[in-house]
């Protein structure tokens, strides 16, 4: 007898769909009823933070497609591709018991049909932070979302805070094209220690993980400055220098602030800015960011 | 009493819809009813090319959209975006004779919003023909046609084979994005004399309009001469050029005959190939393409 207290679970109900066409048929009775599609795109390995963001979209749309899709085109040479871990079972396992209702499972080659050779670009959105380092990542995951919004056409999709810079350039590239997808940010979620919840968290060694907080504390070590009246960057920059390199031995490979909406750097605390990082610790390179909050500054 | 003998001619059937909104307001009935939207997207200076491009869609759909926007991300430094000819009174009659739904007449603010800046490239088909001397062109318009195909969300959409790099880009822009517009190439409409039919053909003089048609027959002359067996990609490309030459004072930007899909020089004609060439007459800068037909070359 099936164990209903998590809810309507029903294992028969989600339909795994590995081509464009087998998503349209799985997605046209909603369609037809006019219901909305939520959509959450991924690369597996799916997580608390993935959980969220289909919860919320559970909440809000009559139907909820996942995709998971390691996609080559946004991983740099020497960058995890290979090793990016892909445990599918277990991710459609998950999304079955978040009641998804299709979990979009392509292939490469339908993804990236031969020929196939269009990329979307959002140039100055991408230069900033990650995109600095990471040349042609962006262009790679503006290209894979514009063509997964093509093949699911949802009404709404759902994005993490955490990859503040991706939500913004998704943003900009759905408006600029008119897709007519309502873009839905979500609140990054945390361990209990503050950590960012991500997929490349399963890279970090036990000692890694204990300083891998660093990042998050450092962040609000900052905030508690900011609120205390500090307003130089360059000096909230340095404090949470400090605080990460003081955890163990890691790879800084940026701290900024920036301005949320353009992600241009600032000089000085105000408006709607955002502290965004990147640091390698062990063979984990992770993100993290937040949002500074200075009610004063511009009063 | 308005003269009928052309068919059903309306003056006021026609909506002007000069932004999003009033776009997809003029269109919801005819969606909401599941009538397919064709489109055709002008840059203005309508002429029997387009008129040919309507006429078509105004057969195979229920609603027709014609958008008139000379857009300036497709013309590069030098080029004539000043110039080119905006004869909008005219557009909009033509328009109306021939019995559009909507003339969508955005303005750049419209196209290109406050911190608007994705481009959608497609860069092999783009960097071949007229993509090596115009730079960023071919990139214009596969952005201007990606938020056009956005905006309007048509069912169909027509391209004069003329453009005929432009055709194919385009169709493989929206493949790759799975925008799920179903592109209609139309064949090139000529004058008498076999000019092709276009907005810069204005630019000619007299003389120079007499000399023009050259560029047809020179090509017409290849057709026949690989009828006769010939095969030689470069004993058919200067015959092309001195025939052209022959005709007038010019400017050859290039002559060339290539695999009809991929774009690529070919050595000898086979398979799909297509003859396109650019030449510049006084300050009009022409472009045509022919299919060779060799029906033997493969067998």
């Amino acid at each position: 007898m099936p164990d209903t207290a998590d809810g309507p679970y029903d294992p028969f109900a989600m339909i795994r769909a590995t081509t464009g066409p087998e998503l349209h048929a799985a997605l046209q009775g909603v369609r037809d009823a006019g219901g909305a599609i939520g959509f959450v795109p991924t690369m597996g390995a799916l997580h608390h933070g993935h959980a969220s963001l289909i919860e919320t979209a559970r909440r809000q749309c009559e139907a909820v497609v996942v995709s998971i899709f390691v996609n080559p085109r946004q991983f740099g040479p020497g960058e995890d591709f290979t090793n990016y871990p892909r445990p599918i079972e277990a991710d459609l396992a998950l999304c079955s018991d978040l009641d998804v209702d299709v979990a979009f499972v392509p292939t490469v080659e339908v993804m990236y049909p031969a020929g196939s050779e269009t990329v979307v670009r959002v140039p100055e959105l991408s230069r900033h932070l990650c995109g600095a380092a990471r040349q042609g990542h962006f262009d790679g995951v503006a290209t894979v979302v514009a063509r997964l919004f093509g093949l699911v056409r949802p009404h709404r999709a759902y994005f993490g805070e955490k990859d503040h810079q991706q939500l913004k350039i998704i943003e900009r590239m759905t408006g600029d094209l008119a897709i007519g997808v309502d873009i839905v940010p979500c609140p990054t979620v945390r361990e209990s220690d503050g950590l960012a919840v991500s997929s490349r968290n399963a890279y970090l060694g036990n000692s890694e993980r204990k300083q891998a907080a660093s990042l998050h504390s450092a962040m609000m070590s900052a905030l508690t400055a900011v609120r205390s009246g500090e307003r130089s960057v360059t000096l909230l920059v340095d404090m949470i220098r400090r605080e990460i390199t003081a955890a163990g031995p890691c790879d800084i490979d940026y701290i900024s602030i920036v301005d949320s909406e353009t992600l241009a750097d600032i000089d000085t605390i105000g408006g709607h800015a955002r502290i965004c990082l990147a640091v390698r610790i062990g063979s984990a390179r992770l993100i993290d960011n937040v949002a500074v909050d200075a009610p004063d500054a511009s009063g």
